[in-house]
């Protein structure tokens, strides 16, 4: 069983009475019960929680993989933590920011780009087409997925180039983006996936359920050695000719 | 000045009247006049034109970069041609493989993969958005480039995963694409280009003549070392402890 | 369990006193046994053994990973099997070629480039450097494997870039090597793994099979759709402005 | 002629006589020195020279490509000039990071990771093989350039998969790095070169400057559109089905 957190700002569920209707306990629980289904041991934290958002020490070490939603707040996560959870996905956590995640301190930290894009809230058709069908995280997803109501992102999308792309989203509006992106960071997997908007019920769509777990699994970290940065003995004989 | 060959099939010109109507003196001719005016030395060569397609070893010896435009005739290309153009890009020679190109033996022999894709010919939107507004190849090129009526292709476009993506196109229909690709492949450079179908005047969109000009520029042999592929005696001592 | 295929020229070991002691039932039957105790479900097949080399239709079914080792005859694989074992490759089967296997006809075929390489033949001590610990197929694997005595295989090695680079050799003699590249092509994954020389019992080191065991884990084909090759209808309308 | 501006630390040689003795008037002016022969428009900066590092929005505004030498006191530089240094490299400034500017505030931030190395001062033999020798950072580079004396760096190297790896280091003692990595971050283009420990003169070697200089004009910045991260009224008609 693969250990998820699932940290959500939890704000737009507590102040806007439509995003309250669609996910009443908040985006990350609606993305917990989802992903315990699909079999994996999942908890949440949230901004407000505690003084450390949620994200102890203690709760980052019993982590696979870190789930982030953030929109409105990102200011207000302490770059005390943003510091931790870059350590973690460095030291091998995975980590899976969605949506409005794009602009939150730990990926924008991550990517070292400044990771805007343009954007616009019309209620517009989104098609997800799979670029990648051969890649693990499209496993199991058709040639698109539809979401019937989006938030438009499009490019340029300011990222580094992806490891791998495996998603690319068209929109009803006239605008293209790369929603679905590998990254290596360090000893860590990490995974920005576009859907999820507050005000439409993405994360109901079995598809991006789908999307997410098979990222999660994508992303639990494999037991690599940690890498020796110090100052090292030559194994070889230096100065022959 | 850069010494660029243009290959054409020029076939759809000869037996199509719409086709003739649009390029009278055929895809390659009105491609070499444009990339004429961009200052460069052009000259041209087609399928039927003598036994070696135009490009015998002496113009391939005289060919900094070469596009290719083929469409209904890639079966009659002879392989030995085929042999002869991509050891020329393995040997330095850039390669533009345009629109129906994706197709021709010689990109399908460098990328290794089946180059296949879906499409459509329904007159519809194309709108090519720059992801890389940073890359030589989108100097000068605005955020989009619209083409009014297009052929649609759609991914998934079965291809080796880009060294860089530069422009990624939007179709009205409903469809996505990777329409601006760029390889290397031995010490050549390699920019598959998407638009230019044969019945809309595509070639005569300024912006897409200047996406092939900064491609030729940046396809362009650069003299780097040719590659010592042989049985090599050690430079450094063996057998040491 | 994964279904393994182990296919080797099977010659050296045939045609060599030295070769034939190492590996008396040949590197084929060595590499299974050894991928058996790791667990996976494995067959041989070999150049020789019949008018398919071992590799019907049937037997390509039933596998999920294929491994390659050839040297001596890579002409005489015949084309159809070629053509066979790429096409399964673009369809999703996994694809190690190992050591010599860099010269084999399917991964020249799926790359596209001459895969050429200089190389010595002089019993050197090879460092395998973990590029890229966080890797899946760099789990369990130390910060360097080291091969006590190995044919060497230099730089430049005429490859695309690969996907995702996970290890760089170090010769005694003075080269380096690029001895685990990452591909996708089509819908199947490929490792190149370079250690392997026939002459010495590289097989037979614990952290070489965990590469390779890692790499059929990694290899092994997801679920992904179909891609669509085909001329579609548009599932949004077009022509409105 | 590319506007060029030489940064150092410029504190090794003002604090110990070896270095003093290679680079009497610092790595800058000898860096300057031989940029300016090779045709560049070259102004220098240095840590310690105003409130600024030499660094003012006017210099910037006027540099095409930066370099980047620090070792001592990467903690110096301000936050402030690290942000400023970092938009300019998003906006299309290139950026070389040289030797121990691996850890760089400016590189740091722009890789997202920690570019922590393993590292010995032993005076050993150096061997960059070029791994891309098509690229044109590779033009008029031999298959190899041997550095008669360096500090070696090794790997694990922290960084993100680079876009583009040009050399690949081979150490006497053992080692191996990745030596010669291309980036793009926003719209600019990044080239890490290892070679340049400040007690050894390896920026007299003529092969090392063409090497940079190939760099420079590589990572000059091209005119491509600004992006524009706002929030965008559709093109397309939104809401028919």
């Amino acid at each position: 069983m693969v250990r998820v957190t699932v940290w959500n700002e939890y704000r737009h569920e507590r102040e806007d009475d439509n995003v309250a209707e669609l996910y009443p306990e908040g985006i990350h629980a609606a993305l917990a019960d989802a992903l315990e289904e699909r079999g994996h041991d999942v908890r949440t934290a949230t901004l407000d929680e505690d003084d450390e958002h949620g994200l102890s020490r203690d709760v980052l070490d019993e982590t696979d993989v870190l789930l982030w939603w953030g929109h409105l707040a990102h200011d207000e996560v302490s770059d005390e933590i943003v510091d931790r959870v870059v350590e973690e996905v460095r030291d091998g956590m995975g980590f899976l920011p969605l949506h409005s995640a794009h602009y939150s301190k730990p990926f924008k930290r991550l990517m070292g780009t400044s990771c805007s894009l343009k954007w616009r809230e019309a209620g517009e058709r989104e098609r997800l087409w799979t670029v990648e069908p051969g890649h693990p995280i499209a496993e199991g997803i058709d040639e698109q997925i539809v979401v019937p109501e989006a938030e438009m992102y499009g490019e340029r999308f300011d990222i580094p180039q992806p490891d791998a792309l495996v998603f690319v989203s068209w929109f009803e509006g006239g605008e293209v983006f790369r929603s679905g992106c590998c990254y290596r960071r360090g000893s860590g997997r990490i995974f920005y996936f576009r859907p999820g908007h507050e005000e439409y019920p993405i994360y109901e769509q079995e598809e991006i359920i789908t999307v997410i777990d098979n990222a999660i699994e994508w992303a639990t970290p494999t037991d690599g050695v940690e890498p020796n940065f110090s100052n090292v003995e030559a194994a070889e004989p230096i100065g022959e000719e």
